[in-house]
């Protein structure tokens, strides 16, 4: 888990190459840390770009929707696709327009997915529900068999990705201004949940979920 | 600014089609307040997905990059395009796995840049600039020649977008737990900003800026 990604014509960045990185624990961190991806793929030769919600399992990230849904159908084929995640961490205020920039850490990965078969559904489900939702999946009732008919998982390998990392202060060039007057620096950006609110048919007096606590804790 | 979307057979949603909605406003409003979108393209047959930070100019989408990145000569040549916004606004909780979901306000606009001609382009970028950090502009030093000549920016007119928005309480089934027991509802989450970090050459005693004390009151 803790190898490097290889460095492939297909995954190398050519522009702002520094930003690169190769270190496996940074895609997963990237990953772990998400909530949704934008899933992009090519349909009648034109690009789709999707949200979804994902889910890690080691070294291969799984997206699940309606097998209803036609996109998903689209992508269940073996198409190549294009999974992109970022977090956009901060906007970099330089004293130039040209040099202000965002800091972030973004992964693409590049892969085709395979359908994940009736005997794995559940556990993958359940990944992706404790990826989303973590400590949930205790809280909820089982799935129900057509519930999980309903349902399309997709796993592509984790083995072809672009991560990308951008954590710094401005470029500061001596001509663009007096720093004494014109402020330069981070306003750092971040996601944080609100106070939950409860279903119309949850009594105000039945305690918030376990899970829910934890993750607003966690994103307070 | 306010006639409806055309719904085409390029941007009707299929699946979950409730949550399509045609109205302008709401498009405008979903970009107003995003930062980046994810822009695909296809290059060499495949996908790819790219973060941007974007601007919105009346009926049309700016997006900018380095006239180095291969990538935005891509996007340049009058390709198709997918761009994809989407706010993440809140994890619904049901009482089941299979019921719970996101709360999301989302838009793909599919279409063609064109290049930024050099007479319009410092205007394109000062757009750029007022979405991204709002009354930015003014305090910094106007561009250079060479900035704006290493600046490509694309304009995508908004014609063809499919707006999705899912802002509801989890479904709930009578079969699905005890709601005395077992909590449902929504997590809210937002993009909030923290404290400026002043960059290495601004002196502590140098204010920070106006527009980043308004941008993080917007955002706190």
């Amino acid at each position: 888990m803790s190898s490097d990604l290889p460095d492939t014509p297909r995954t190398h960045i050519s522009r702002l190459g520094d930003r690169q990185v190769f270190d496996r624990d940074a895609l997963n961190a990237i990953l772990d840390s998400a909530t949704i991806a934008h899933v992009g793929f090519v349909r009648d030769g034109e690009p789709i770009v999707l949200p979804v919600g994902i889910g890690r399992d080691g070294d291969t990230l799984l997206i699940h929707g309606s097998t209803g849904s036609p996109f998903f159908r689209d992508m269940s084929d073996g198409r190549p696709l294009a999974i992109t995640v970022t977090h956009l961490e901060g906007l970099v205020y330089a004293r130039s327009a040209f040099d202000s920039s965002m800091n972030y850490r973004s992964a693409m990965i590049r892969g085709c997915a395979s359908v994940v078969d009736a005997v794995d559904k559940e556990q993958a489900l359940h990944v992706i529900t404790e990826h989303l939702m973590p400590g949930r999946a205790s809280e909820v009732r089982p799935h129900k068999s057509k519930e999980l008919a309903a349902t399309l998982v997709l796993r592509v390998p984790l083995t072809e990705a672009s991560v990308k990392i951008n954590q710094k202060m401005p470029d500061e060039e001596p001509d663009d201004g007096d720093p004494r007057t014109i402020w330069a620096g981070v306003l750092p950006l971040r996601v944080v949940a609100g106070e939950p609110l409860s279903s119309e048919l949850t009594p105000t007096s039945t305690p918030v979920a376990s899970s829910v606590l934890a993750l607003r804790k966690q994103l307070s």
